[in-house]
Parts: structure tokens; sequence; C-alpha cells
């Protein structure tokens, strides 16, 4: 054979042989610790596994089965569909097909997982901002596999992500230069038990961006909700039933915000005249809201991990393995100075 | 072989016989016109392309090879990633992998049918809303892969949908209802030369529900703008400035009816006292607008198309390939009885 089959191809020679991975790993690589006999046949079976004329089995002939699983945690969620949508413009035009996975919750990712080597025939995973566990990635990083993170880091593995820091730094700051001293932050928590970097970089960036004006971060300014509008309504339904409210708010996402608007405008508060909102994301909808916002490009993310798995796929490597794209503030009409 | 290769089969075998397609289906058929040599040797090469160990070739030898195309014209708007997130969760637990394809205009959609029998590989295509030309209809029956239509009518595939003659009549009721008599419609027309049928079928049921109340249909309230937020923007700012105004308004579509309310909180128009507006859809962000919509359900027309692809796939045949989801009425805050 011209090229070593790979370990999602290993998995299937180990199935057929009734041996393990790391057997059939030994026998063809020609390493001690397998009887002749055992390496003749799994040699025999490899050869067979690389003789067919379907296109799918010459693609396995030379290690490559033309496919890109992309794994997400919800494909409806806008925010994965525009990584989604940004992953498949970027192989448009290769020959390079799309498998698409979603897992829901942590039960579906470990199956996903465990399943990978034995079922599923990829040469690439794109996780889409999809948080997993230090047994997952030794799992990964045993498989001979490529993959690269859309919106977010997994150790040295290729990815693609904004500086979620940078970017509640940027949203603070709008707030800070137009006069405003007593600024909340209405921030998201998972359900995942494995974090989500993102809610913690971005209070970071805002605590960053008060202390850096010498404003206190005060803690009763500081909410946590769900994930989504929905945490957005209650959370600013919060913050206003306070004894002394704040004047703007901060929100981990413009979805968050969206929900943060729908609560002020139900609680006839003005806006900005009264309380000024600035999200995170320049969600498509965040200028049928004149919501001012921080804009990061997520078709851009997804697109850039495509390509990059792509060129790896083609090259071997790639010069430029990982990549922060610019975040930038984009002002509508929630954000100005606070009442006088 | 068990089974008869399938049409996707056949397309290979021919490339590699050097012969057409229909050389190949007479030539394993057995029907007259192909010469003994030619029959052998095409069955000998089918023969070759059922003989393998790989997981891919044992499916392809059953006729199946386990995979589902989705194809959709925007992997990334809310409508068809909400389809294609039903279609994975119904799929999901199934051995049935999604591989995903966009084609965004005409070119794309043309060159994809074009590829589809050489390259793809599939049990099965679910067209997401997919308004295809007569041309590409009849290349699609020729080829022995099971189609499903979610979000519309692909002659007599099976499909999936709602009466939008229903979604329109529901929307315009609820302003009949409540003593609007100058009612209009916001409608959309697209971008491709094929029509999608909505707009016309929404319209229409509009028209009934005035007719039935007696009401009069102005020419001058029927408004047709580009799909999306913005033509919902430049929409309501056209009604506005008529000399009479409309009371009312039913958009094509949620997103329309954001851009309606962003035009209207602009111009300082109060909803619902001095102006209704009535969406279909029901988006998910629908009640951080608190928009009156007609509710379609989306998720679960993707989730029906999986269902019946995956029954086809099995049992080769299902009892109700027809599938009309029922919509309704969500009265939220955008709706109220004309202005005195």
């Amino acid at each position: 054979m011209a090229k070593r089959p790979t370990a999602l191809n290993m998995a299937d020679l180990a199935s057929r042989a009734g041996v393990s991975i790391a057997t059939v790993s030994r026998a063809l690589s020609g390493a001690p610790g397998v009887s002749s006999q055992t390496r003749q046949r799994i040699k025999d079976l490899a050869q067979d596994l690389s003789y067919t004329v379907s296109p799918d089995a010459a693609r396995l002939a030379r290690g490559s089965n033309g496919r890109i699983a992309v794994v997400t945690p919800d494909v409806a969620h806008w925010f994965y569909a525009a990584m989604l949508g940004g992953i498949v413009t970027a192989l448009h035009g290769t020959d390079l097909d799309v498998l698409l996975y979603e897992v829901k919750d942590e039960r579906e990712r470990r199956r996903f997982f465990e399943d990978l080597p034995a079922r599923r025939q990829v040469d690439a995973l794109i996780l889409v901002a999809l948080p997993i566990s230090d047994d997952e990635r030794r799992r990964l990083d045993l498989m001979d596999v490529t993959v690269v993170m859309a919106g977010g880091v997994l150790g040295e593995h290729p990815h693609v992500r904004i500086d979620d820091v940078t970017a509640g730094r940027q949203a603070a700051t709008q707030l800070v230069r137009a006069g405003h001293r007593r600024i909340a932050m209405l921030n998201s928590s998972g359900t995942w038990s494995l974090e989500y970097a993102a809610p913690s970089a971005r209070l970071q960036g805002f605590t960053q961006a008060l202390e850096a004006a010498g404003l206190e971060v005060h803690p009763e300014l500081i909410v946590h909700r769900r994930w989504g509008s929905h945490g957005g309504v209650e959370g600013m339904s919060d913050l206003l039933s306070l004894p002394e409210p704040p004047t703007a708010v901060v929100t981990f996402s413009d979805e968050v915000a969206f929900g943060a608007l729908r609560t002020l405008r139900r609680a006839g508060v003005a806006v900005p005249h009264t309380l000024s909102v600035v999200g995170i994301d320049d969600h498509h909808l965040a200028d049928m809201f004149d919501l001012t916002t921080v804009h990061q490009p997520v078709a851009q993310q997804g697109a850039e991990a495509g390509r990059l798995a792509q060129q790896i796929l083609q090259q071997g490597d790639v010069s430029t393995p990982h990549i922060t794209l610019p975040t930038h503030l984009v002002a509508r009409g929630t954000s100005g100075p606070p009442p006088q």
C-alpha cells in the first residue's frame, strides 16, 4: 500500500481481525510483539481493505474518504448555524463533504467520541465551540485524525476564535467613555458541567475596563443567568428591582440583550435615556433592535476553521494553526450618556 | 448480489465501464440491446463493486451507504437551521449520517444535481424548502434515490409542510376580528427565478380572510419587498408614507415584522395603539419583540421529513407520505383594536 491506513481504518481492521488497534498498529509498522501469523493475516486484511472500485474505497486506499465531520452542540442556534454556514462555504468547491453531528449534552458527546473511531469514517473533525473533557481530548489525540476547534481553544490543536477578554472590555469601555459610573454585567452560565470559557473571559474584560477607569465593580451588579434571551429577561428584571439600579448594562450576548430590552420596554424604562444596553456578538437581528454591540465575525471563524482543516488534509500542515480574529464595537441606538 | 445496485452505483459502474447508465441498467436487468461481452464485463465490475471489507463498501453491497444528504439554500438562516436541527434530531440514534449541502443560487443548485449521481453516494435526499426546476425534478425521478421535501411540495415525492393559505388567513383573521378595516400585507419576493410558493399562498389566505368579512383588498396596501428584515424596514416605511396608511399589517414572515417594528419604533408610531402588526412563523425571537404571529412548527417539519426518509429506507415505503402540519395564532403584544 502506498500509505499506512489511518487510525480510523485501523479500528475497522482491528474489529475484523478480532485484535486490538494497538496490535494492528504493531503488525503494520513492523514493531515486535505480534506473531508472524497474525501479522500476515492483518496485512492481508489491510490489502483487501484497500482494494475496491468504489470511490469511497479508492479514497480509503489513499487514507482519505473526503469527509469532514462538524460537531456542534446545537444545529439550530444562530451562532452554531452561522459557524456551520462559514465552514460549508469554505469547503464549497473542494472535494470534501460535510458530515453533521449534533451532541446536545454530555451523554451524547461521550457516546459520539466513543463511537467515533469504529463507526465514523472522517478525515477531519471540526468542533464548533464544543467544550470537551480531558479524557475526550486524550482520546482525540490518540486518533490519527485532524481536529480543528472553531470558536474556542483545544490544547495545541488548530483553532479559530475571538479574544473574549477584549470583547468584554470593548463593550464596557463604550459605556465608561459615555460617562456611566454604575455599570452592570448581565452574564450567562451554561448547563454543561464543563464550563464554556467565554463568560469568565468577558467578565474579566468588563472588570479590566472599569478598573482602568478607576470605577468600582459592584458585586450586586454582576448577575449570572441561564443562556439566551430568557436569561436576559430575568436578569434585567432583577437589576431593575435593586435599591439603586445601574445606568448601563453589558450583556454576555446579544440574545441576552434582546431579553433585557424586552423587560425594559415592558417596564417603560427609556433606552438609552434612562438605561443603556451594550451586547456582544452582533447577532444578525441586532440592528432590528437598534442594539449597540461588539461585533464578532462568526461565519468567518467557521470559514477559517474549514480552510485550516482543508489545508492540513491537503498539505499535512499549516503555517498559522492558531487564529484570533478581531472584534470591534458597533454603536447603534441602545447606548448613550447616563441620565442627568 | 442480493440486491441490484442503486442508480447511484450504476453511475459509477457506467463511468468505470465507459458505457451509459442505460447500458448498465440493461446489462444487469437482462434486457436486450447489450452484447454478451459487455454484459459480462459490467456484471464482473458490479461484482467487484460489491466486494470489499470496508464498512462503506459493505453498505454499498446491500445497496445502502448509511448517509442522507440534506440540501438547503442557506445553512445559517434560522428557518433552514431549525429544519436541519429537526432532521438531525430525528435521525439521532439511527445508523444514518447526515451529509450537508448548501446551494445558494441556481448555478450551485444546477451543479449539485449534475454531480449528484456520479460523486455523492447517498441513500436519500432531503430538500429543505428548495425550489427546483422541472428539469432537475425529472433528473431526480430518474435516480433510484429516496427524495423527501421538507417545507414544500415536490410532485408526488413524500413531503412535510404547512398550509400557507391557512397561515395567511389566520394572520389576517386576527386583525379582522379585532375590528380593522384597512389592513395591509407586507409580502416578500425572492431572488430566485423559481418562485417559492409561500408568498402567493399566504397572500391568497390574506385575501380570503378580508373577502369573507366583506372587506376591500386595497391594491396600494399589498406591498412586495425582498426577503427578510430589511424588506420589512423598507415596506413599512412605504406604507407609512401613504396618504391613508393602514391601521394593521400582516407580514410575510416574522423577520419582515421585526423590520416593520423597527420602522414604527423609529417613526414614533405606537404599536398596537396606532398600528397593529401580525407576523407568520413564530420565530424563536418573536416573543422578544412581543410579536403576535401564526406559529408554524419548523423543527417538527424537519423531524417528520427525517422520519419519512428513514422509514422509506428501512421499510421501502410509508403509509402517509404527504404530511401537512397545523399552524395556529399566538396572540402577543403587537396586535389590538384599531385606533378610535
